[in-house]
């Protein structure tokens, strides 16, 4: 079985041929996990955002084709070939920014192209690492990011970048977890409409592991730190182009600009598997937007409705606004001096 | 009966006798007037956010002060002066940072100071003329402010700053209303968040005089700026200090810093009565933190919670932020200049 045991909650578990899922469309007043054995309701958990959060996404994704192949092949025929990649066909159209989603099914084909001889035992293997190396990243992530936050009393976060959209221990929150044991003092939250991450995620998972969390209106981040008290703004990041500009949660960008006028640091916390070495900015990026719906109050959902809504669920920050990124190979600071070739 | 019959909605309704409130907490699903005949009622409307927004709450302070005298005045004592000071307590009470509230009782005060012969008619009077003026001024601030937006296409507005806030016609989406007539293309809302005075009200409203409106996840602004098309920002205000700071819905201050580096211009919508001119800065402003409940999910707000929420729902704008100061006494451009002396 493979899941952290550091922090109490956890995305994913998987118990080698059953992949459980939290529903996080549910948190904080429902905990309950979804099973699945087949690839295409893997594929519909991520599309439907039970599991969401790009480094959880790649392992959920590597899981499937290991379902897929668990489920379909045979040694007699070729057929099953057909099926996987239909599969992971599936997989690939579930959510379309988060690169790691497409970095994990890359790694599967690899191994599908390897011809193995057990390739049962050897897909399923290959998923079980990518997520545990998921974890570890994570926890050297954790300890790199801690170091810059020695003098720092007053953080906040966005979104949910924490042991719920990883395989564990957490990007952003990560960080926070280290700093925190080292005597970080408080943590604000944005609660990031539309969906809540900040206020159903990331609140819940903090308090899960007794770290204090204060929630703030989106908007209300700029008058926080005008008020002087804020150090640093500690983030995810859902797909990094090699010149160190950031995809992530829709508001990244706001908080970027807002923390630059106002002497706040900005930290980007992701593994390799985020960064997109072949995009050269984040121009290039393909930014998901979802339903109006998550903004509009029911009775403007009809057709000749007069209100509609704008609903990008991702931003791209500029490599310029960004202080720092840290990564399980280290960490860049300034990217956009030389992007981010030096982790290659 | 006063009300404005431009647009089709309006948040007071006054007979003669009876108050009519509606309810803005259950819009837009509902649409629901309160009648009070007492002003602890009218209090309560205010405290409960009933009814909102700085020029409306002065109205209805207004009148709640006529229900008082109405009530309590006798020709044969002097008994009813305290209660209906102790109403007019109860009224002050009720929000504390839209000065609209205290210039109302300050007036209706001066009323009772006159010793008037015929007391119930001249409160009831100056009460009505308090809301038509209202009216008529968010009418010239309409005119005045749609000049300024000869050449702009889109424009976005937070909060509820309409004929739901004020009297009628609206002071922000006055201006808007005007433009909307002469050729204004696009107007976004940003949900405004806790309260959702932008998806509830501002979508409502104009949906229901048929202006078409988009609305935004609060944190989508900058990233909506960034894409180049949003020309205005336009806004009301609760105060306004001397020098041009001004005291606004949580989310004000954000916008106005990213509108700067974006090249956005903000236009901020009031009038006389908004303005504090004992006040030199907007420091010195009283900024209501309402409910962290507004923010936390339930499983949250118990006692010994890890989880709290800081819910200040206003925020401070320097002049220098500011593009346009719209009253009904004129323009004032860049007030960072020479603050607002000229309009006294």
């Amino acid at each position: 079985m493979i899941k952290n045991e550091v922090e109490k909650v956890y995305a994913l578990e998987w118990t080698g041929d059953v992949l459980k899922v939290l529903d996080q469309r549910v948190l904080p007043e429902t905990i309950r996990y979804d099973e699945y054995k087949e690839a295409g309701g893997v594929a519909e958990s991520i599309r439907t955002m039970r599991v969401r959060g790009a480094p959880a996404i790649g392992i959920a994704a590597a899981y499937g084709v290991a379902l897929s192949v668990m489920q379909h092949y045979s040694s007699s025929s070729d057929d099953w070939q057909q099926k996987v990649a239909e599969d992971m066909q599936r997989l690939a159209d579930s959510r379309p920014t988060a690169v790691n989603l497409f970095w994990a099914l890359q790694l599967m084909q690899e191994v599908l192209d390897g011809n193995s001889e057990n390739l049962i035992d050897k897909v399923r293997q290959v998923a079980e690492q990518i997520h545990a190396e998921d974890i570890k990243a994570n926890q050297v992530m954790g300890a790199l990011g801690a170091e810059l936050l020695v003098d720092a009393k007053t953080v906040m976060t966005h979104c949910n970048a924490g042991a719920l959209a990883t395989g564990g221990y957490g990007t952003a929150l990560g960080v926070i977890r280290s700093a925190y044991q080292r005597g970080l003092d408080t943590v604000y939250a944005g609660e990031t409409r539309p969906w809540l991450q900040g206020a159903r995620l990331t609140a819940w998972e903090l308090a899960q592991d007794g770290i204090p969390v204060t929630l703030i209106a989106d908007s209300a981040a700029a008058w926080l730190m005008q008020s002087g008290t804020l150090d640093w703004i500690i983030v995810g990041a859902d797909r990094i182009a090699a010149n160190g500009d950031v995809a992530n949660k829709i508001g990244t960008y706001s908080l970027a600009v807002l923390a630059k006028q106002h002497g706040v640091k900005l930290m980007v916390v992701a593994p390799l598997s985020t960064i997109d070495f072949e995009l050269t900015s984040g121009a290039g990026i393909i930014l998901e937007q979802r339903n109006p719906n998550e903004l509009l109050a029911e009775c403007y959902s009809h057709e000749d409705s007069l209100v509609s809504a704008w609903n990008p669920v991702f931003d791209v920050t500029p490599a310029s606004l960004i202080t720092a990124i840290v990564t399980e190979k280290g960490v860049v600071m300034n990217p956009a001096d030389k992007g981010l070739r030096s982790l290659m």
